[in-house]
């Protein structure tokens, strides 16, 4: 039976040698990506970010569980940040959510940010794709609310959660202000430590200066992870979210705007490469580069040429 | 008298208006910066970077001090995460440092990390070139460690400085140690607290790992820069580091790494906006999301299509 086929079943190994393949933009996942397209778009997708330390992790963890104790099958997809010297994501699925490994209705996936421009996104992307079409109902994107791709791949969700924490210093409150508004839903996790009601009285007030998201009032919830509470009522406000978006239609625009975004990068990809192979042709980029430093030459010079050769007008 | 003229003799709002047309893409810029490239690569460019809550504001700006002792010019390129509401750098030129406001060998600058992609890498290059050519002797550039975007900008520097801290939690940590390899120089800073030689042994167990880089063995320095302790030796070493690479030659290829990295940002950045054209034109891509949505098309075909309208062959 072909791999295509296996992944449809929900094959885990089959699910996790075509991540694989697609993480390395092998051509036969290329090819198997555009077979399962149609069997895309049934799952439910969930964003978590949220700032370093906020506990996005256990939340992850809590909110799979009662998932599980719902029914639902479950796929999360972890964007950690990548160790130069092992290659792979250091959080890494070993030590995420052991005791889930053994649960068949929960397939766990980590990727690193490592990679050329727009690798990330792509092979997030094609995670989710694969997932969705081996029947998983919920696909869950964890990751921390830093970085542009970061933050770009997680607001296209279908239900975007932003979990704050109290207590963090002006650079993790800075990097928090920089997120709030792709949530749908604001939790503020880590509730019994001090300082929990202002930071609910922040969101709230941030809320208020702003419009209501098409016609959605985010909610904002307390919880603390580590002990499970809170945890009920965030699936419970998941859910909400996931009807309003339904009954209003205003899932239509969600998912054109994901597909739209991916549509963006994938073209952006191939451009990349393109624009590799350009520069890398007859030791074009070093030529020019010994005449820029002598300031024979300057970058905006080259940059117009290698445009000009690339593109149609 | 011309803004590029201005901008040579070191005129300070002259500076600011250039980096803030740069930053909106004025036609102007573009042919601003074209004209004062010659003037530029006389500064020595660090970066500083690591996890938040490591203190990289603090330590910037008594490193500021110290160069300024030392009867040098500093430019600051401060990269922060950008409030939505704002619309800005949140941490903001006026809160960062305003005892140095008032100097006039520093100048000192926030950009958001918001924008389109390649904008913040563009925006950061196009400022460092105008300080550059504007006579800063040294420039730095300070950005947290997380989101490709930030860790290339700042790994293009002369010299880059990783800032870690003892104490920090798992998902930090994991941040931390995607930006080691990046290092010319470590700092363990706010060396009082506990656990900081466990971290100054932590990263000389992964430089062990490590061959060299170029020859150079990068040192680990201790501070507590709140105190102001330990700069002394953060700047003499920064300064033998930009020795090695005079003396080494190696400055040649970093320098070449920079124009190198920068040109491919530019053309992408091109590339983007073409391709935002493109899918604009006749409302061509609303009519592709409809008919990908009804499953009728796949995100693939498109892309192949858009870029075979774009890209010469």
């Amino acid at each position: 039976m072909d791999l295509v086929q296996q992944v449809r079943e929900g094959n885990r190994v089959a699910i996790a040698r075509l991540i694989t393949q697609a993480e390395n933009e092998a051509p036969e996942a290329i090819a198997a990506l555009r077979e399962l397209y149609p069997d895309t778009g049934r799952a439910r997708l969930i964003g978590i970010t949220g700032p370093p330390g906020s506990g996005k992790s256990t939340l992850t963890d809590k909110l799979v569980k009662e998932l599980r104790k719902r029914g639902k099958s479950v796929g999360v997809v972890a964007i950690d940040p990548t160790s130069p010297f092992t290659g792979g994501a250091i959080l890494g699925d070993r030590i995420r959510m052991s005791d889930l490994a053994l649960d068949k209705g929960v397939f766990i996936r980590s990727m690193g940010t490592r990679g050329s421009l727009g690798g990330l996104s792509k092979a997030t992307h094609d995670a989710i794709k694969i997932l969705d079409a081996s029947g998983y109902e919920y696909i869950i994107i964890e990751t921390v609310g830093v970085g542009q791709s970061e933050v770009d791949i997680v607001k296209t969700a279908d239900t975007t959660v932003v979990v704050s924490v109290p207590g963090l210093g002006d650079d993790i409150q800075a990097i928090k202000a920089g997120i709030m508004e792709i949530g749908d839903l604001f939790v503020v996790n880590k509730a019994d430590r001090d300082g929990a009601e202002r930071v609910v009285n922040e969101i709230r007030y941030m809320l208020d200066l702003n419009p209501d998201k098409e016609g959605w009032h985010p909610p904002i919830l307390k919880t603390i992870a580590a002990q499970n509470q809170g945890i009920i009522e965030l699936v419970d406000n998941i859910n909400e979210h996931l009807d309003y978006l339904q009954e209003s239609g205003e899932i239509v625009n969600r998912r054109k705007e994901r597909i739209s975004s991916e549509i963006n990068d994938l073209i952006l990809k191939r451009f990349s490469q393109k624009v590799t192979e350009q520069l890398a042709r007859e030791d074009y980029l070093e030529h020019q580069l010994d005449k820029i430093l002598k300031k024979e030459e300057n970058p905006f010079n080259v940059v117009d040429q290698v445009v000009e050769k690339l593109l149609n007008n």
